[in-house]
């Protein structure tokens, strides 16, 4: 079935609006014949009162039945099949190979947190029984798990159309704790996201939820996305986007009568710092992985090694010559949409005439038949690092801006004027333990995630990833928005004080029927209670 | 040892300022003789910046260093003695027995969170090992656990001198995380407040911590609060208090260039529900259990019964009456200060000028020796209830609100438009269960804590305490302020990839050499990797 260009609220084609958009191809900037109608008041509002009123339903779901949904999604999104990708392929010219990794990424995704609910013991179950005999006064028994927040707001991400969009890491940790979703599409792939919509709807009805679990809307203008986040049903937000939108969406709902967070995963420029004896000993190896990482999907991955920190010897500079040779020797990549171009294109051309700024590569815009920009290495110095933090701006694409430090230290004092990052990475040698030690642990306290030895591109869905850190590359450095873990930014925690066993939830009776593990009188056991 | 009316900024004595305040006896409304001098905008810097360095080394500590620590402020505190009780009495007019048991409280959650800490599971340690064979690429080893977050404001709540204010809850957990403490304390208690910073300066000399792990800031001026809160090396605050002060600062929060998390706890009027069959059954105990409740510090607990449902019935109207008389018959208790005084004076006034609303007894202001008001009960209509949203504003003070209802179904319906709370009561009888079922699943999403057939003043401090809630009762209701997983506020995640042994920290190494629980490869255990 092509694109029909509606919002979909609740299972139902909903075309109210008059304004409309279409998306474009990238590799040839033809636009679509299919017209997307941005959703409006009404419609926004429809879909917030049917994600309440399923709320209603799906908050007292068991943890079986949502993994059971989950794992629905996944089958409906591979039923898909090339139509997935082709599309994908068209709206956004991330190329075929790396779509197929990213909806094995996804579908991967939703069946581990089918896994993680099956297994039970997310919900954080505490228990402290009463003390009947305590003095002045008996001790009640109080029980706490984690409950779902309610209906969630999530914005697609332009640069991961399947993994970071409709039924990506935001949408299926909010699912997994039970509370409805309203995606705001993201404009530059919205036959995509209908698709997903399709897939969606159909595990919906297979597993019998309510439509209102899912809606999507549509949209190109920011007061579709500043409508949503306003609504007095919304609960919580999930973004992964730009700096800029990420904050204007934080700001509406500080704002708010009643705030709500808003978990966005914004820009990040994803230090990396090489030591000297790392250059001495595999300078090739770190050149070809350095230009693979930043030119990957054209640059364009929150995680892309945007600065790289080295200390000035003979080694540093033939490094950067052949980091230089190989960006321009590398053939640029297809960017997403004309605003990834512009934004580019501006944010080299303001670093570029920065005094201390030398351009290497790249750094010129020439148009061409699809968007794109000429892969950029930049230099700088410790100093001027130190003195500007307008060059920690993110370049959203491929480019590399070196810092070149008089001595270690220089390099350190650069580390510290470091703004919150999603990663930071430091290439050393076995015997570099007492160097990268200390580097390490500045730099522990900048980021989300520390690599050795490693690229910052691809983020692995595992239980213990992290992927968030401090703002400005997240609203929320406490969350993640990958990993078995970001399901703990759409629940909360709720006390229970010498409830009746038969009001209790599951995860909190004392036959522990779910089998979990939980915290009893300060001791981790899965027991029952009258066992122990 | 008495009160020197400086602040304190990492161990030192500071009076730059020229505006002071005194404190005064609410007994009996006289000042105190000492001035204490509102921190400076220079002030604040220093204990921001002593905290920063602070931070450099104690970001390091193991969890067994940081729990000698609290220990040692617990002793240091009961090594007040008297002195401690007497001024804290001078300053609130809380009474002697109530005082002595918040401390005993306040040290207990104090030795609570050090054994929380020694048993060491609290950081949340997930490690997923490498996959080598892995196609198309080898998965790199992950590992995830919690850091402090940083420098945390705290301020102190009026109504708590002991336990939500210089070390309380906050503070406790706070430390606990590894994080320095600035504390603005509360103009209604500044001597206590002095204290509390001698005890906690002789456990930082004891513990060898730095001293900037602790600073005492005084301030009767909204603006010392603000600036703190706008302070660059803030990573976070704590607060207790009133919905307009709450709200205030996190409004500052989240307007810096740098946005931070707020953890305020507000206002609640904390719902009560009682079924016919418990009026039916035991309509004393239930009279004089609320009475109590409501009427326990003079009303002054964010967890008093502000509101009570019941249904139109010749047994609820004989409770109305019964309870009005027994609040009628109590002395009326001191109030903390004028400020309060004069809110319970303003917040009653502009409710009982409301048509739909009753006065049974009290609600008339009459100057006294104390700061006081008489108990109060009001009563109103299912229908305005469920019309006006005003009735929901807090009394802070021994005032309850009967809302009559006319069916049970209306009572469901006005439980429906409730707001965020701290708690919500059900009293109903063993056979009440079908009725009380339905009921606990709504009030569930509106609360932090459900009671079946107790009162919500008195909050246990234990693991599974929940106190929060959904706004207006806090700003952060994923969060508590009481219990052992208050900690979790002042902490964030941190992944390390591919990290050598010796780098990661103890929590993460392969030996498990804490022995804590961890999640590898999705399983619980204790075991060392290789052992596994």
């Amino acid at each position: 079935m092509p694109a029909s260009g509606a919002n979909w609220i609740a299972g139902n084609a909903s075309v109210e609006g008059g304004e409309t958009f279409t998306s474009v191809n990238p590799r040839h900037k033809t636009a679509g014949d299919v017209q997307f109608h941005n959703a409006t008041s009404d419609e926004i509002h429809r879909a917030a009162n049917a994600a309440r009123d399923a709320f209603l339903e799906t908050r007292l779901y068991s943890a079986a039945r949502l993994a059971e949904f989950l794992n629905m999604v996944a089958h409906e999104v591979e039923t898909l099949g090339d139509e997935l990708i082709t599309t994908a392929e068209w709206e956004t010219g991330l190329g075929v190979s790396r779509l197929t990794g990213e909806r094995a990424r996804t579908t991967g995704q939703l069946r581990a947190f089918a896994a993680l609910l099956r297994e039970g013991s997310y919900v954080e179950a505490i228990i402290d029984r009463a003390q009947l005999e305590r003095q002045p006064a008996p001790r009640p028994d109080i029980r706490r798990m984690l409950v779902p927040l309610g209906p969630v707001a999530v914005f697609s991400a332009s640069n991961f159309p399947f993994a970071f969009a409709v039924a990506g890491g935001d949408s299926t940790s909010a699912w997994s704790a039970g509370c409805p979703v309203i995606v705001k599409g993201h404009p530059g792939h919205p036959a995509t996201s209908e698709l997903f919509a399709q897939a969606i709807y159909r595990a919906i009805e297979a597993a019998e939820f309510p439509k209102g679990y899912f809606s999507l809307l549509q949209g190109n203008s920011i007061e579709v996305g500043q409508m949503v986040v306003q609504h007095p049903l919304i609960e919580a937000v999930g973004f992964t986007g730009s700096l800029r939108g990420g904050r204007a969406l934080f700001d509406t709902a500080s704002r708010r009568p009643k705030p709500i967070p808003v978990y966005a995963e914004m820009g990040s420029v994803n230090p990396v710092v090489i030591l000297q004896r790392a250059l001495l000993s595999r300078p090739d190896t770190l050149a070809d992985g350095l230009v693979n990482s930043a030119t990957l999907g054209a640059g364009q991955f929150c995680t892309n090694p945007g600065v790289v920190f080295v200390v000035e010897s003979p080694e540093s500079r033939a490094f950067i010559v052949d980091v230089t040779e190989k960006m321009a020797g590398k053939e640029a990549g297809v960017l997403l949409n004309a605003q990834v171009e512009q934004g580019l294109q501006n944010a080299v051309n303001h670093t570029v005439h920065k005094p201390m700024v030398k351009l290497l590569t790249g750094g010129h815009f020439e148009k061409n038949a699809g968007y794109c920009y000429p892969n950029t290495v930049l230099q700088t110095t410790g100093a001027a690092f130190i003195a500007d933090t307008e060059l920690q701006q993110e370049h959203f694409g491929a480019v590399i801006l070196f810092v070149l430090c008089q001595s270690q230290d220089e390099l350190v004092q650069a580390l510290e004027c470091l703004e919150g990052n999603l990663t930071a990475t430091v290439h050393a040698e076995s015997d570099d333990l007492e160097l990268a030690g200390p580097i390490f642990d500045r730099l522990r306290d900048k980021v989300g995630r520390l690599l050795w030895n490693g690229f910052p591109t691809g983020v692995e869905v595992v239980y213990a990833q992290q992927h968030g850190g401090p703002y400005p590359a997240t609203t929320a450095p406490a969350t993640t928005s990958v990993g078995m873990t970001a399901i703990k930014r759409f629940m909360r925690p709720v006390a229970f004080q010498n409830m009746p066993d038969s009001l209790l939830p599951d995860a909190l009776k004392d036959s522990n029927p779910l089998g979990i593990l939980r915290i009893v009188d300060n001791f981790y056991t899965r027991d029952p209670l009258n066992q122990r």
